[in-house]
């Protein structure tokens, strides 16, 4: 249970856009004044998704009681759960829980709330940083859970942020949701979205530094924040399912969308994810997993361009037109394809290259302008073992 | 080497929609007559993808050599590669054994032609079939290749098809792309799509049995057709990459494209993959994959509709309105999920069910009118093994 003592704090939200979202996300959604929330209950080891009304009545339960026991109003209190899919609450555990940690509040608490929302975290994933802007200090500090599991639950991501800054309530949400397009939507560990996804930021004020919205501060401040919320989400990847190598993938060309459907389909191809396991520079995995994904594409277009059927046969000693994706792949700093065609390497430098724990994939498609960014794990047998050898 | 006797016979070509599609595949497209070919010339081993220009003049040479051993128009005979991607033909090994193949064509070829375009396949994927049509009988075989690999290698499909019947020309394709959609559309080993993706349909017409395009016969031609890829298909599904046991997800609903992208999204996931092969009945990530993939659609704008800042809190009292989606999942036969919600079940009746080597799921979306399937193979070690275990 995560309580802010003071009593007008700014806050924000950022929810999962699953479409079977759990009963908390729904519950946060239709129940609480997400710009000013008193409090936060998590619990762990049970979603409480996929069940329906039930598990709605539940989570109206458990914030009615906890406002009850904290003295809030249910609409100040959120809630966060994170587990298994498919179960109902354990109320009477849940209920006692809350009351007991309603009475054990502290402001020493926060190794005890971050240990309260891990399920099998392998490593805590918390951070803190000071902020100077120009009219004083603020703190900022964070806690979130991601997807280190040992038995076969969802990579389910909460994550919790606290700051002594007096945020203007528009400008906390816009901040927020800026941050998070630039952490936690920048990161795959098997490119499966949660129904349970939740971050909560909550500003007290109690520092009382005033971050005016739109000036520099704000700018300074969500800079930060940003900064946090990466450090954050690239734990999380590097606590991934069964993770051993990460690596960020950043692609570039003239068609948003296609950029960023690439980074995507980089990050979660099986193939890509398991030769990063193996240290294998087999990069034509990723002109595959971009060619695929590209699919009836623009380029796919032109690549299909002239009939299947009784193409024209004119010239056929005439050299033919490269209709393919003209790709480049760049790793580690190393060109290995360029126009889509394979370049002249030297294999053993591209093979020492990948063997680090991290390794940088750069994918060029045709044109400029934009670029989009992917942390990703690799695809271990460990992964497997956390998720087939373990039983629900 | 692939080379049909009858100087007219009447042929189908269906090609990946990669938007990095390898040379042969370009080759095909813009050099050959598909409608008219003679001969198919295939190599296992090395993709010829990725290879740019020099791919594209190899790829060309291989058929100008080919037409001239076999005394045909280059336009007359295609090809087809299989292997890794990113490096060149060895062009002198290809032309030394093109000319070997052509010098030991024979009627009774059929299992060595198999073998020469398999890579590490653990089993034959060849079919016959005997067609009775209402002006006599034909004959129909099929020999593919899939994606059974010990060399991190690509899930290369490639398909040939001989029949005697005398199909007309458009009607060919036409039966052809209809079976196609209805088999090789519908697998999924790791959801990558291909480079080099081929199916060659060639019709001798040397049984002297006309299918009228249209009529009865057509009907029956295709329905027979179409048996023969989906027994190819899934003999490919069940020997993918260290497959163990292989599944068959159906949904259905109202919305045409949300009914196929949600399976698609189910035979793609990891998690779903994974407790596929772990014999886990946790449904939970079959719900979890659709709700992630039908993010933005409209069921999610539904159940994101209350605005998430100041929502109205005029009766907090009152039951919530469940706004996930209403998804039903059944599993062998034991409906686990209606309405979104679980259901009480026999656990161990479900367990007993997900055992088998073969595991049915259905998942039943909002509405009605539509339906998709995708045959799909799990999530193993062996996968990880073959991938990520073995270099290029």
């Amino acid at each position: 249970m995560l309580v802010c003592d003071s009593e007008r704090p700014v806050c924000a939200v950022c929810l999962t856009s699953s479409a079977a979202p759990a009963a908390p996300v729904q519950l946060v959604r239709e129940r609480c004044r997400a710009g000013s929330l008193r409090a936060v209950v998590a619990n762990s080891g049970c979603a409480n998704a996929a069940t329906g009304r039930r598990g709605l009545e539940d989570a109206r339960r458990v914030q009615e009681e906890a406002a009850a026991a904290l003295g809030l109003e249910p609409a100040e209190v959120a809630l966060a759960s994170t587990g298994s899919i498919s179960h109902y609450l354990p109320m009477e555990r849940v209920l006692a829980g809350l009351l007991e940690a309603s009475e054990g509040l502290s402001g020493e608490g926060g190794r005890d709330f971050q240990r309260a929302i891990e399920t099998t975290d392998t490593f805590e994933k918390r951070a803190t940083l000071e902020i100077s802007l120009s009219s004083g200090t603020v703190r900022l500090a964070g806690q979130c859970k991601g997807a280190g599991m040992i038995s076969p639950r969802f990579a389910t991501m909460l994550c919790f942020l606290e700051t002594d800054a007096m945020l203007a309530p528009g400008s906390a949400q816009a901040l927020l949701e800026r941050a998070v397009a630039h952490s936690f939507d920048r990161i795959s560990v098997d490119g499966q979205l949660s129904t349970n996804d939740t971050v909560v930021m909550i500003a007290s004020g109690a520092g009382g530094v005033q971050v005016e919205p739109d000036g520099e501060d704000a700018l300074r401040f969500g800079e930060a924040l940003e900064a946090l919320l990466r450090q954050l989400a690239i734990k999380i990847v590097a606590d991934g399912e069964g993770a051993g190598r990460i690596a960020r993938v950043q692609t570039s060309g003239g068609d948003r969308h296609e950029v960023e459907r690439s980074a995507r389909a980089v990050a979660n191809s099986p193939l890509v994810k398991a030769a990063l396991n193996g240290g294998d520079p087999n990069w034509g995995r990723i002109l595959q997993a971009v060619g695929g994904e590209l699919a009836g594409s623009a380029a796919a277009q032109a690549a299909r361009e002239t009939a299947s059927g009784e193409a024209a046969m004119a010239a056929p000693d005439q050299p033919l037109s490269d209709r393919s994706l003209a790709i480049g792949v760049v790793i580690e700093g190393i060109e290995v394809c360029a126009n889509g065609a394979a370049l002249e390497i030297d294999e053993a430098a591209l093979a020492e290259a990948v063997a680090g724990p991290e390794v940088e994939y750069e994918v060029r498609l045709p044109g400029a302008g934009h670029s989009a960014e992917v942390f990703f794990s690799d695809l271990s047998h460990d992964y497997v073992t956390l998720n087939a050898d373990y039983h629900t």
